[in-house]
């Protein structure tokens, strides 16, 4: 049994960044997130393919030992066109095909309803919160969101929040999220809805933690070259939940080692198109950077 | 004799924040750096004010130990008027008056020709040459700019550049006078024109230091209530000069703990209009904040 469950978008993805453009490879919150986390605790998927997918891009999630089980296949793969401009902090969608992904109701397998470390990837809340219907009382759960679901079903998203551990989400969802300018009072509106932490992504700027009376600020590393920043964001939240999987310490002060990995982890997936870069990204890799990032805040 | 010397401007300033408001209060480049550096050495300031500068703001600052032999007396002071919108990241001009500092030349009396250690807040960058031009040998010269100045006289900014041993400007500026979206291209580009470290301020993401083969990155006070970030980046390199000028000590490793000092008074003069919170500021306070900085950026 995976440990670590996983529900989110496995897609195909078309970017255009200022430095090359890849068509049609592999992308979703929930391949992101999975191969990340893969680098510390095996993580089971839940979510939905086309037959149209890929054989290789199966292949490869599973002989790196993702669980495929609670992945279904039906019609045409999710396809997510976009391109980002000279500053890359923000990905604009050219073209969205839902395709199987419109249809999709999230069933967990019987053999993943006991895994314990849950990480609810980017995706219709209203699926987040299916999933963890169908599950028997998991440990500790993980959700991001984005400003899509944010505009257009807050209740849900909300009630996701209500019911998870750690929210973790960027900086303009925050200020969207919570009404106000300052993330120190959209991280505090958060914390009052049950939440044990609120991490806040800032991108190149590095990422947040707020827990009650407490506060860690994880710088960003410093990459000369960004090729495509997409997932990014799904990597942090990946390498995240696989940490604390693996080290099954759910402390403050190991909540900040874990968000330094998922730094790590979406800092070198920056470095190439797709999943270029986490293909050949090697363990050794990751506690290089991880010491390096030890370094530049040093003081 | 002060060892620290600043140019820069002295004004009047009226600002409005989602916040407040201050009618024509304390304000200028020279003003806040000085401030913020007479917590650690006392610094003389070259500038100049009007006739009509009220005497209790030369009180106060020559009152605190600020050397004024330098700041000439003529027509109308500098007044600015600016707000800030709901992000308050940006400051936006209302008003310009420029009175008397449109026909200011920066002079540099005898008894301070030979200061040691020198900022040159964002003033025109003829100024600042005008000032090293009459300076006999100052050990260390830290610069900061403006957007302004970087479009309307980019090669009077990089000449100030080539004489400087430390630039400071914030992300916005970097990005600007190099031509690229990545703040370490921009860095090291920055540092081929000679300098010992490149500082870039990033408001409430922190600042980052850049020298040859070495990064640090200094995380942003997690500030609940920001009233008026206006000198903020003043109050940065005020601070920043006045450790290093207190100190004697031009390392990269000391150039981070003063990088700490300078993010520290620029948190606190964010918390009230004006001057308003460092004329009550105290060491202990200082200290304090800048303990906590150590904590929240541990791992």
């Amino acid at each position: 049994m995976s440990e670590i469950l996983i529900v989110g978008t496995v897609a195909i993805d078309t970017i255009e960044t200022p430095f090359g453009k890849a068509e049609r490879c592999l992308g979703g919150s929930a391949t992101y997130a999975s191969f990340a986390a893969s680098f510390f605790s095996m993580p089971a998927v839940i979510s939905i393919i086309g037959n149209d997918f890929p054989k290789e891009h199966v292949e490869l999630l599973k002989k790196r030992g993702i669980n495929f089980d609670g992945v279904q296949v039906s019609g045409k793969t999710f396809h997510w066109e976009g391109f980002y401009e000279f500053d890359m902090n923000e990905a604009k969608t050219r073209k969205t095909e839902l395709n199987s992904l419109a249809g999709f109701k999230a069933e967990v397998p019987d053999s993943l309803r006991n895994s314990r470390y849950i990480f609810l990837a980017n995706i219709d809340p209203e699926q987040q919160l299916e999933v963890l219907k169908q599950l028997n009382k998991p440990e500790f759960v993980v959700m991001d969101t984005m400003n899509f679901w944010i505009s257009s079903k807050k209740d849900a998203v909300t009630e996701v929040i209500k019911k998870a551990d750690v929210l973790v989400f960027n900086d303009g969802e925050a200020r969207m999220l919570f009404g106000t300018a300052s993330l120190v009072k959209a991280a505090n509106d958060a914390l009052k809805l049950g939440l044990k932490a609120v991490i806040i992504k800032k991108g190149e700027h590095g990422a947040l933690l707020f827990t009650k009376g407490k506060h860690f600020s994880a710088p960003g590393y410093p990459l000369e070259n960004i090729k495509d920043p997409t997932g990014c964001g799904d990597c942090f939240g990946g390498g995240f939940i696989g940490y604390l999987a693996k080290t099954k310490d759910f402390s403050e002060k190991n909540f900040r080692k874990a968000i330094v990995y998922g730094s790590v982890i979406a800092s070198h997936n920056a470095e190439d198109f797709g999943l270029n870069r986490l293909k050949t990204l090697k363990m050794e890799d990751i506690e290089k950077r991880y010491n390096e990032m030890k370094e530049i805040r040093e003081f």
